[in-house]
């Protein structure tokens, strides 16, 4: 595969996970964990460390924050032999309300064709006020 | 190295940029930036693309921002052949308020010995409501 074929796959594995994600199906996503995932998102105060950790949190997620219709905005992948890093803005519809993300998502290719979610960074696109920089 | 070492070696690549960063010196930063970087923080409203995009957002804070202390919490680094993904909480005090952050750093050995950031996301820790979740 070239460059291009593997930046496409890794937004097809992506987009899959995420569209059942929305329906409150976080089993794709769980597949694609590698056991030594990291994971930062607004809602935790602690980045979550190991797949476990990431299972429980997920199971507890399942039927919940059911998406209506989402954008998936500006996907960028840079590939490094067995590393990818996906990175991409989201905006998710849900009862009305847009919930705007920032997110990075590292794939490693941890065999031939097999591809796993290293790292997940999650977090809110919210310009801020930016007085206290001056 | 073995894999400690170069874990080591990508936290003292980090620390000390983060601490002329805290200066109001972005110079170091800007030495680590690959030329594919992209870049995502909460006052942005799109991810940034290239290394000339952040040289003028870098350069534009020249000064600014000082911090007069801050909390490197918990880094991890996950390594993959030439890849090197650091994450971490930081807490970064300036005139008495603490800015809490979660920091993904995506670092790419380009030659031997010889680190580049290819992508870096900041967001702010702060835990939200559930409510709409269930």
């Amino acid at each position: 595969m070239d460059t291009q074929q593997m930046a496409a796959k890794i937004i097809v594995l992506e987009t899959a996970a995420l569209e059942e994600w929305n329906k409150g199906n976080p089993t794709p996503y769980l597949e694609l964990l590698s056991p030594d995932i990291t994971y930062f998102d607004p809602f935790l105060e602690k980045r979550k460390d190991g797949f476990e950790s990431m299972r429980i949190f997920y199971e507890g997620l399942r039927g919940k924050g059911k998406v209506d219709r989402y954008e998936m905005i500006d996907p960028v992948v840079q590939l490094y032999g067995s590393v990818a890093v996906l990175t991409y803005q989201l905006h998710s519809y849900a009862d009305g309300v847009d919930f705007p993300w920032n997110c990075t998502e590292v794939y490693r290719e941890k065999e031939a064709g097999q591809w796993q979610i290293v790292h997940n960074h999650w977090s809110f696109i919210r310009p801020m006020d930016l007085e206290w920089l001056k």
